[in-house]
C-alpha cells in the first residue's frame, strides 16, 4: 500500500512506484494473490507498507525512496532468494 | 479496485484509469478514507469494482470502459448528486 498526500500533488509519484513495483514484482504478486493499493491522504504523508509493515515513510526517513532501494527493501522481505539484477549489483559496488 | 491483465500488458492502461478516478473523486475519496487498489490478474481481465459491486467488466461488457463513462457510472453510485461538468454535458448531447 502506498499513502500519498493529495494537497503536495504526489499522485503521479505515488502511481509511478506503484507500476515500478507491479513491474518488478509481477511474479511473486501473481504467485500471491497480491495486490497494491493507492491511498490518498493529506498532511505531506508518504509512506510504503507492506501489509502492516511500514518500509518507508518519508517523515521517518527522510525523503522519498529512491525506488532501486525501495525495490530492496521490498525484496528483501517478500523474495529474499530473488536477485534484482543491476539493481544488486549497484548496490554492491557502492 | 481495478483487476487487469498482466499476460496482456495492461498494467499502463489500468493505472491511467486509477490516476483518472483518483483525480476525479478525490474529493469524495478522501471524505469516505477511501483507496484504489491495483490488480494484477490473467486470462484478459479488466474488471473495475466498487467494494463488491462489479462496475465494468471487459468480458461483460464488451470491451474497455471510456474513461468519461466509467466516471459517470461511478458518480451514479458514490456521489449520484455531483456534476461532472464537460462529462455530463457531452452525455445530454448524445
Amino acid at each position: 500500500m502506498i499513502s500519498y498526500c493529495t494537497q503536495c500533488r504526489w499522485l503521479l509519484r505515488a502511481s509511478w512506484v506503484a507500476q515500478e513495483l507491479l513491474t518488478t514484482f509481477a511474479k511473486e504478486l501473481s504467485e500471491h494473490d497480491g495486490e497494491l493499493t493507492l491511498r490518498p491522504g493529506t498532511g505531506g504523508i508518504f509512506q510504503v507498507y507492506i501489509g502492516d509493515e511500514l518500509i518507508w515513510d518519508r517523515a521517518r526517513d527522510g525523503g522519498f525512496p529512491d525506488v532501486a532501494e525501495l525495490k530492496r527493501l521490498i525484496r528483501d522481505r517478500i523474495a529474499p532468494k530473488r536477485d534484482l539484477g543491476h539493481i544488486d549489483r549497484a548496490a554492491l559496488a557502492e
